[in-house]
């Protein structure tokens, strides 16, 4: 029986482990503490940041892989020295931890981007704007996610505060019709899959939902994301689940926006709405196994993230209310604005699959 | 958080576990041995026989239930005693428990059965065959499962052996056209829901091939099935899933053969095949929580079960060669005819589901 080990105790890592009891692996969970939400296969708490800590960890995995981007490259460079199979690897995550490093990447691939600069002064941000209308998105180069570490600047001093720290990213503010997300797999052995190009809808800079496949979105449109989503899975030697942020600007150009390296919320929808998951696809690449086809279940498939709590009462009033909803709980006490669970719902008619998993995700709401 | 306890390791408690996680329920599983199929959710290991040990495994679970349904009566009522849910409950699970009860209370409801009768000796044997054309069935009334406690006699001192320990059922060797399955699953408030009616192949007494629908079987079988299992779930007080066995004999009736009251073989399909899978079903059943949509997610489903053992390269070699095959292993040691895992298709064309299925299944031979 094979072993993954799962540095992060968090939903995606509860997520992996349905699929690797179908598939008879072993899952182990380096959690942040003991109440996380992966806690049923965590065999140790510990941090992540400690090289000790994760290389005692990894003794007798098959392979490691993770349930955050936030591992430091020298704890990834110190288990790769000991043997340990690292999946992706840390020549690959770096470019998933540092955005900086990843527009200067992507580009070298010819990847289309939203316009970026690097910038280490106020004047230079300065320059961007007076080139970009006197609007641009400024990044943190590291530690950003679900909105935070980026900010609107429309003032050469705008980021002041982060720029003493170091070089930000800034780009281009898009302006978009819609979100997009393309969800594709790679195995060591060099195997690609895709799932259909999705829709994604985000509230105050966080998923909040996702429909598969994209509505309208075009066949230029569909086949520009397969081809980015390839060639970043192959130029930057990703192992598992890569996870490509659109934009579908108001031109029809279809740009990067951010990376994920590993199952991503644009791909909850992959667990009721695909033949294989994106936590099932993650293990099979992470252990050079064939993957698995990636075919829809249904014409579509929409997924609503549900914020806050998810109280049993709640659980039980909205499976009440919409019996063909699948409800997923993170088992995670309760934190406003904090994912806590899941909904989606297939079917073959959007208008009444997007009612049925909003009216269940509704009943989670006050 | 609610909590469920499951009595029993086996792979139907290790399926129990993805559904459990999905919901958010918390669940724990008091296994035979540290090795179990359910390992990952064991919260203890002791003999489910012994009442002390399976109340001190009850203590903080808010409902008690079962992966097989051997707990002794006295261990159940020693539960209820002390005010544990037990769900099915121990009125209910003394007909999964001893079949010449099953088959009196089913008489009395009016459920349709081949011939059978109490039999206490080879006089009253030999009676039984005389009026059925030499040949019947006896099973011990107690323990038997997959084939065992079950033989074909047809000789009045075919079954001194078993007679010898108290009364045996004998039964009428139905001529059938096939078998069937009829699974359900009831809440204490009484809401029943019924998955399509499925055609099970047994190969040497064990279930080898489920078929879902089950194909041509016409509308009378259907409602016949659907009402029997109805009639059972509600007559007997059945919590959670509930498994009808059923012969479609050649004379068009459609009788019950056995009964179980947990997740079960004739099911499995549902894990990939139904918008509620059987086991979350269960558990959903068992909180008392509102049924899932029952509803097929293809027009077909087609599921194999693996015997032996299931070799990582031979699931690797299984995946590789079908990619849409949704490989299920119990993560159990090698051993001759042990179910070791289970392979379901779907998809809208039988022939094409049950080659692939078959395919997938077949890799993992020799």
């Amino acid at each position: 029986m094979p072993v993954v080990g799962v540095i992060g105790g968090g939903q995606l890592a509860r997520m992996m482990v349905p699929a690797a009891i179908a598939l008879g692996i072993e899952i182990r969970v380096l959690a942040e503490a003991p109440d996380s939400s992966a806690r049923l296969a965590a065999t140790a708490v510990g941090d992540y940041r400690d090289a000790a800590t994760v290389l005692e960890f990894a003794r007798g995995c098959d392979a490691i892989t993770f349930d955050h981007e936030h591992v430091p490259q020298e704890v990834l460079r110190a288990l790769v020295a000991e043997g340990v199979a690292v999946r992706p690897g840390p020549d690959a995550l770096l470019y998933a931890q540092d955005k900086l490093l990843m527009r200067e990447r992507l580009g070298a691939l010819g990847v289309p981007m939203p316009d970026w600069a690097r910038v280490e002064s106020a004047d230079e941000l300065a320059a961007f704007l007076a080139d970009h209308g006197g609007r641009a998105i400024v990044k943190t180069p590291r530690g950003g996610y679900d909105g935070k570490g980026v900010r609107i600047v429309d003032d050469a001093h705008g980021a002041d505060d982060w720029l003493a720290d170091g070089a930000v990213l800034v780009e281009e503010l898009v302006v978009f019709q819609r979100e997009l997300a393309q969800l594709a797999a790679r195995r060591p052995s060099g195997e690609v899959r895709l799932w259909p190009l999705v829709e994604t809808v985000q509230r105050g800079g966080v998923c909040a939902e996702v429909i598969a496949p994209a509505p309208a979105v075009g066949d230029a449109a569909e086949r520009a994301a397969a081809e980015i989503a390839t060639v970043v899975a192959n130029g930057l030697g990703v192992t598992g689940v890569l996870a490509v942020e659109l934009f579908h600007a108001a031109d029809g150009r279809v740009l990067v926006n951010e990376l994920a390296m590993r199952p991503h919320n644009s791909g909850h929808f992959s667990i009721d709405g695909s033949v294989t998951s994106q936590f099932e696809q993650h293990l099979r690449a992470v252990l050079d196994w064939p993957l698995g086809a990636t075919d829809a279940l249904a014409d579509w498939s929409v997924m609503i993230n549900v914020f806050g709590s998810l109280p049993d009462a709640q659980i039980a009033a909205a499976l009440g209310h919409q019996p063909s909803a699948k409800v997923h709980a993170y088992g995670k006490g309760p934190r406003a604005g904090r994912k806590a669970g899941h909904v989606t719902v297939i079917g073959s008619d959007l208008d009444d699959v997007a009612y049925r998993a909003r009216a269940a995700a509704s009943r989670f709401e006050g």
